[in-house]
């Protein structure tokens, strides 16, 4: 054995790094060990046994092969997922309709390498989800950001005229939108779709928990600009086995097929999300639990005197805060994990169980204001 | 319901894809469905019953709480592959040398975001494999491609030169190289990291194969240049499950995180990889074995009048055939798929188990060259 290799002695500055991340640090919400974790807006509820079992046997199966590389294409994975969403949104989709990934990151990153990079933009209405800016950057696309009216929602006229102005190469609406909840109607995504000169992505990572309609509907109105994202993360309880999706024109998950990675989704991957999709009654029934808990924490809030941001998701934005940043801390020195999602005099709650929210609401009659 | 949306009206041409994908198409080999696979140098033997069964019960213990994120920095994955270079290379490595991500294409798509991109290049010594010049493209980063020695090997001193020539900001160093098998011994790659101005990324995807010292025992003299990526798709026969790695000074593996895809690596892959890696020795058996047939099977080439190149991999290059598609074309109806890797006269055949090896030998005999 030689000795250990320390290497420590080379810095992150010393190192030829790509100028614009000098001084940047990775994204991600601090992972604190503490009781009630309400801050990555998780499903609360474990996969049923039978899930758990089904996800088991279906990888055991597939691992006999593990020597092979997986299905490139993924082929009976996405005919699942094109299913799924022909019965949840009522519009037939086939296989070719759908494409999916590593997470919806990976399929936003995807999207970016192919239909954005240098010289071209990406608009987003902003507070949005944080990573769209990264991404972006990550592909060296340039960011537009465009702020929501001062109650954050999105001002669907205003928005298509500032479209129409910027012309940017992508523009992403996120319904419901994430970190502030509030959904966007069909009408309001029409005005934005009519204005985009090129792709309009609608990220629907929250879109079971939502009220309004999916934007799946209208893909055969607006073909060639229109991609919807999807996750398995949040409604499905599946944010640990990675997987996000989209639904399109055949001629976009073609376009996608040319910047994926080879073998991007393993046999694991594949096995385990259509595993979870036939246990997809059982899991998506606590999305109305959810958002009844969704009602009676903003109920509770707005009792206590707090101004919750009207929701559609599986969270709440709520202020008004003198200090986010010390009530974060005070809320996690009361054993609850929220969000500082960097929102002036506001923090983010994910909706958990009952007792989690409980203990929230608990702990919101003590934090500082 | 509505009728299917077609969409199918859209053509990949009319969308506004980015300018340099116009034309491409998909990177992959045809997954086509004959007897005998020996096409992407997946190991031939199916993971042992004791591995298969790990892997299902560790799977099955994180799909209880597959609702949650798993841990982004996968901490105890990054562990174990450490441990296991260390046993392997006697290099002795800790945790924050270690990287991993969904196969050793998204490390290195992750090594090219963060010290590639516009106005950036990345230096190659073709023909090697292939998906490097592509990750490049998908990054953005200009392509240096230099040719190696008409006998496929790397002239060390001639490649030191033009590196100091081009000043690249990347420079890929495959060993063993793939198509064409040879390793480079550690003063070859001691003569072109001293040569970089930068990075410079030893690809040994196919280490475990080969009779030369791995670029691991070079990490400590050259911290701020050196990234050694591996991968255990090849000798770890897991090649379903994606995941690749690499060993780098620590600062590197802090700037990679800066550019990584939050939560990129499923719980099922952390786990699952985990339980393969606790099996190494079992798995790694086979490497001798694919050695000794490897060595017969160019015994058998040369017998039989072809000229294969001396390999130090799973594989071997082999020529000589007046029209390589065509000969391609006539293995994969013998019931035999190779790879046209597109070398002028010349196929690549994956080394299988001792009966396939019989069977594409058998096949040799009869095709047209």
């Amino acid at each position: 054995m030689t000795d250990a290799i320390s290497g420590a002695e080379v810095t992150l500055e010393a190192l030829p790094l790509r100028e614009d991340l000098r001084g940047k640090t990775p994204y991600g919400a601090p992972q604190l060990d503490v009781p009630v974790r309400l801050n990555t807006n998780e499903n609360p509820y474990p996969p049923p046994d039978e899930l758990v079992a089904d996800v088991a046997e279906a990888v055991r199966a597939e691992a006999a092969s593990l020597h092979r590389y997986p299905d490139r294409d993924a082929v009976a994975l996405r005919t699942d997922l094109a299913d799924y969403l022909t019965v949840s949104t009522r519009v037939v989709l086939g296989e070719a309709n759908v494409w999916a990934a590593n997470g919806s990151n990976e399929i936003l990153q995807q999207i970016l390498q192919a239909f954005g990079g240098p010289g071209r933009s990406a608009l987003g209405f902003e507070p949005s989800y944080s990573m769209h800016p990264i991404i972006a950057s990550g592909t060296r696309t340039d960011w537009v950001p465009v702020p929501r009216r001062p109650d954050f929602s999105l001002d669907a006229e205003r928005a298509a005229e500032l479209v129409r102005e910027r012309r940017p190469d992508i523009v992403f609406v996120t319904s419901p939108n994430n970190p502030t909840g509030g959904s966007i109607p069909l009408a309001g995504l029409r005005a934005v779709l009519d204005a985009a000169p090129r792709i309009v992505v609608v990220d629907e990572a929250y879109a079971e928990f939502s009220s309004q309609p999916s934007a799946v509907e209208l893909i055969s109105e607006y073909p060639a600009k229109l991609i919807v994202s999807r996750t398995m993360s949040k409604a499905f309880a599946f944010a640990g086995g990675r997987l996000g999706y989209l639904a399109a024109a055949p001629a976009i998950v073609d376009a996608l097929q040319l910047v994926r990675l080879p073998y991007h989704l393993s046999k694991l991957t594949q096995a385990a999300a259509r595993a979870a999709l036939r246990h997809a009654d059982a899991t998506l029934a606590t999305v109305h639990k959810l958002a009844a808990e969704r009602d009676r924490v903003v109920e509770s809030l707005l009792g206590l005197g707090f101004t919750p941001v009207p929701s559609d998701a599986n969270f709440v934005l709520f202020g008004q805060f003198a200090d986010a940043p010390a009530s974060w801390k005070s809320y996690a020195d009361h054993g609850v994990l929220i969000r500082d999602v960097g929102i002036e005099g506001h923090l983010r709650v994910s909706i958990g169980t009952p007792e989690e929210n409980d203990a929230f609401l608990e702990a919101s009659k003590e934090v500082p204001r």
